[in-house]
């Protein structure tokens, strides 16, 4: 992987925050997190990890890869399901722990491995004291049993 | 606090990906990832994180509280700045172990310590190879040092 990124370390506060140094402030699991919106909507879709190889590799391809905590791999989104994310526009944040992905969701549409177009199709509904989940009629726009075999 | 969540561990794979269960699945520090987004636009303010105590905080309260882990303790924002976030809509991922929050951006309007509106701020830009941020333009809202006196 030919690109590199600066270590926040020897960075000051005010260069972290304000400079125009990429420096990823990778966790103790060599991880930051990755928050996917979509192109056009700005509608989060889902939320996962990226080390520094799955980060050059989005970069490098324009095509979204991410750090697999289940499986310990880099993992190309949409290698299994065919739903591969094209990388539009990447923002950090203040103090660059966390990344925003604008992506085009190709395939059927769908980030969420249960089918849906996002993973953020339940709301969380207090009603009398007691806390439930609520299905927003998110719909599947694939058969996970037919893609993944689950 | 009177709200309480059910115990993950204790639910099948398709009762916390499908069920009305709300069981966030707190990591090892005992946080979950909190996602913020603005009601209305729909746009990423911030990423924080959310112990069951800040969470059920919110969810009584309307008013929402993060963890924080730089000064580990519990977080109402808005408690230095006056930038209170009113929570209108709560939402979990398939896994639980992320959340997704809507709300009304109170006071100037910033939910970044720097006075910014949002914490994505600087674009991440690859020019033949190499990588840089580049400021989005977004407007301070307040002046950080006469805020928190940085």
């Amino acid at each position: 992987m030919s690109i590199t990124f600066a270590d926040p370390t020897i960075l000051s506060h005010d260069e972290l925050e304000e400079g125009t140094a990429f420096a990823p402030r990778f966790d103790a699991q060599g991880l930051v997190t990755a928050v996917t919106t979509e192109a056009g909507s700005g509608r989060v879709l889902m939320v996962a990890h990226m080390n520094a190889q799955s980060l050059a590799l989005t970069l490098e391809t324009g095509e979204v890869h991410y750090w697999s905590r289940s499986r310990a791999k880099i993992w190309k989104k949409g290698e299994s399901s065919g739903e591969i994310q094209k990388l539009i526009e990447m923002h950090t944040d203040c103090d660059q722990d966390v990344l925003l992905l604008t992506v085009e969701q190709t395939g059927r549409g769908a980030a969420c491995h249960t089918g849906r177009k996002s993973c953020f199709y339940r709301i969380v509904k207090v009603d009398d004291g007691a806390v439930k989940l609520l299905d927003s009629g998110e719909p599947r726009l694939f058969d996970p049993k037919a893609v993944y075999g689950l």
